[in-house]
């Protein structure tokens, strides 16, 4: 029976299903939630001995019809807005109330509503942001304009001020924040990262150092004395595609199928786990098979910060 | 010209070929021996400098048709116990004749065979499990009746004891045993692997230290001073799918080609190697080329461990 | 922008495209720097900030009809000195003008002529060589016959003399040559590492000591104060088949992609670099997606040797 330090007993996840695909331009990744709870993930998770509170996906309608003209190139500001908004609150509400929220995206563009809403409750927690991308565009820098590339920067308070996105407040401080698994960025962001001097380990770290070695000096970045609250936002696409190639924008040479879940298991070796989102599984961009595989990696991955063990 | 410290020079390898399948349900394992030599394991030894004696394969025919009811969900109890008692003569007999027994399965309750007889000549030897799983289940925690995942129990003595298999004496302690690779394992064995102390090198540890590493920890736990035999039991399936595809309870997340190499030549650099399992290799349940990819790799492990190496 | 010590700035990389296949007998190969060149791997490097000079594939025509018989069993021994002869000369000259040249292979001979240019002008230069196989076969030693086996037993001078090489000057001593990647070396080979006290850094290497490590002992060993220039000459089938499966020779086991680029990142961090070497990708050995795949290696490994970094 899993135990955390920052949760009651008995320990509950709540489920935050979010089919929204907003934040970028492919469909189907609002079809990833789905997915993975009907592969079992609420049974799963039960099995290791947690209470877990799962109402159905949220669904979003009230931000169908937005009125919703790009500013400046982002696409789908307010609807990314208002959608975010309505997660923070409910990611907020669940960490309120002793749960831990499993956020199942969607688009990555929802971090700003989970990490706004689970830094409401738990004010001192770092984020470990496992992707292949920083995600840390602001709309000065951003070539796409797809949302789901941007929401670091609104969390950090970073670049321009957008009146739509006011209700974020700049929660995040860069040294509460470390990344694994980067290889893919845009110039502006790597210039980002220097700037606000935020740490990261690219897979040449994780080549030159080993997994084991990498995840404790994350922690031994951002989590010095071991006794801060854990936001973990994981992106399948931080996996390689051969390991999880149905997500929307993957990049050759990323972590294997163990690296990933080693990461995820050291994570809640610590105890300090609040808050977990699992992002960008898209289950309509593979054949059947490379579909089917990546939504089982995607709960694995769940089950094992959540306390799975080998042995 | 390898040189092995408990073997008489010159090197001598006796092939023990045990096409057989009754410790689990899948048929085609018993071809596994049967195609090993056919892709030229005997030549290639030949050609590391060994002599290498084998006179067909073990036919077993003898125990074809005990009357052989369940015992308690134990399936063909009578058959697994009596293959293993002529295969434990074998190979006690190659091993007190100075030869190193490579005993090519069929599946992995044939350790049961393989340890008693390697054990009786070698009693302070020391058993290094590569493999998936634990294969220490008893009586009272299998929930598949399979005698494939049972034979360390006998062997360590754990469990109620069973009249038929009494013939098996408890000649691993349990401080001499260590795991390698291990990733599916049912309750009962996590909890017996605790109760009775048992060294393991999960996937998770292969993940955080190397396999470099883990490999000198798991010979620094088992046999610190590097002065006790070895008998290597190595299961395929220890390997990833990707590699070893063509076995019967695969899992994901496995040893990479070389990592199981890596282990294979390491252990022969020790220099105390006496004896050899190589198991579960079952050419029906893939694909042709998949089912000669898994023999090529079984054939190339048993090399690694009998001295071939890059350099 | 990058920078490199032995270099004047702005940098300026020269690619000497050479499509020649004399120094094994799969036709192909000679379409490899064609196809890394059609990739785009000219503005590639430009858009890394360097300025680059490439003024069409040479075409060796001039010695397409040699008289060239055998000599020993060695095959187009007149064809593969003279080519590489005249890709001395051509490696020289642009050395010469401070310029970096980039040798597209073409198979693995061809490094009698880029080595010999860039020591004749680098004479202190250590020669970084990763691959699957060791080249060093002297004609007393070759199975083969194949010259692509054969560049570095020349360089060493080792082996007996042939007139037709004796313009192939001894530049290369054991103690500045090194391996990364070996797995797959005739009997002879092996020896001649051995007499010669050759370092090598094989398969077995990497996974005892993982990657990181691994180069910087390679360069601890032929490199130690970090003040020789480097010549990094790279074979794609050092690469696991399954990363570069359209090559002559694949053998498995090999590195896998990001081990493959960590080493070209962690050489261009030196600042040391002087000249590269990319051989052996062979476009037609494979399907479409492979050779592509293979192709697209090729350009991201030159890429990542000069300068190309993931943060
Ligand atoms: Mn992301
Ligand atoms: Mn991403
Ligand atoms: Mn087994
Ligand atoms: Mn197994
Ligand atoms: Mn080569
Ligand atoms: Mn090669």
């Amino acid at each position: 029976m899993p135990s955390l330090q920052f949760l009651p007993q008995p320990l509950t996840a709540a489920i935050v299903g979010c089919p929204f695909s907003g934040g970028q331009r492919r469909t189907g990744v609002d079809q990833g939630p789905i997915r993975l709870v009907e592969a079992g993930l609420v049974e799963q998770l039960k099995g290791l001995g947690w209470n877990v509170v799962f109402d159905g996906h949220h669904q979003f309608e009230e931000y169908n019809n937005l009125d919703d003209a790009p500013i400046g190139i982002m696409k789908n500001p307010r609807t990314v807005s208002q959608v975010n908004r309505s997660v923070a609150g409910v990611v907020m509400n669940h960490a309120k109330n002793g749960m831990l929220p499993v956020t199942l995206g969607g688009d990555h563009s929802l971090a700003m509503g989970t990490i706004s809403g689970s830094l409401a409750v738990h004010p001192d927690a770092c984020v470990i942001w496992i992707d292949a991308h920083a995600d840390i565009n602001t709309i000065e820098t951003t070539d796409s304009g797809n949302m789901h590339g941007m929401p670091l920067s609104f969390l950090l308070g970073i670049g321009d001020k957008i009146q739509e996105f006011d209700w974020i407040k700049p929660v995040l401080k860069p040294e509460r924040l470390v990344y694994i698994g980067l290889r893919d960025l845009d110039a502006g962001e790597k210039r980002l990262l220097r700037e606000h001097n935020i740490k990261a380990f690219s897979m040449h770290e994780v080549d030159k150092y080993g997994i084991g070695k990498v995840v404790e000096m994350a922690l031994d970045y951002v989590n010095p004395k071991r006794d801060l609250p854990i936001h973990l936002s994981f992106d399948v696409d931080a996996l390689d595609p051969s390991v999880a190639p149905s997500t929307g924008t993957p990049v050759r040479g990323g972590l294997t199928f163990r690296e990933g879940h080693y990461i995820c298991e050291a994570i809640h070796e610590t105890g300090l786990l609040v808050s977990l989102d699992l992002m960008e599984v898209n289950p309509s961009l593979a054949e059947a098979a490379d579909a089917d595989k990546t939504v089982a990696v995607g709960c694995s991955l769940v089950r094992a910060a959540l306390g799975e063990t080998l042995l």
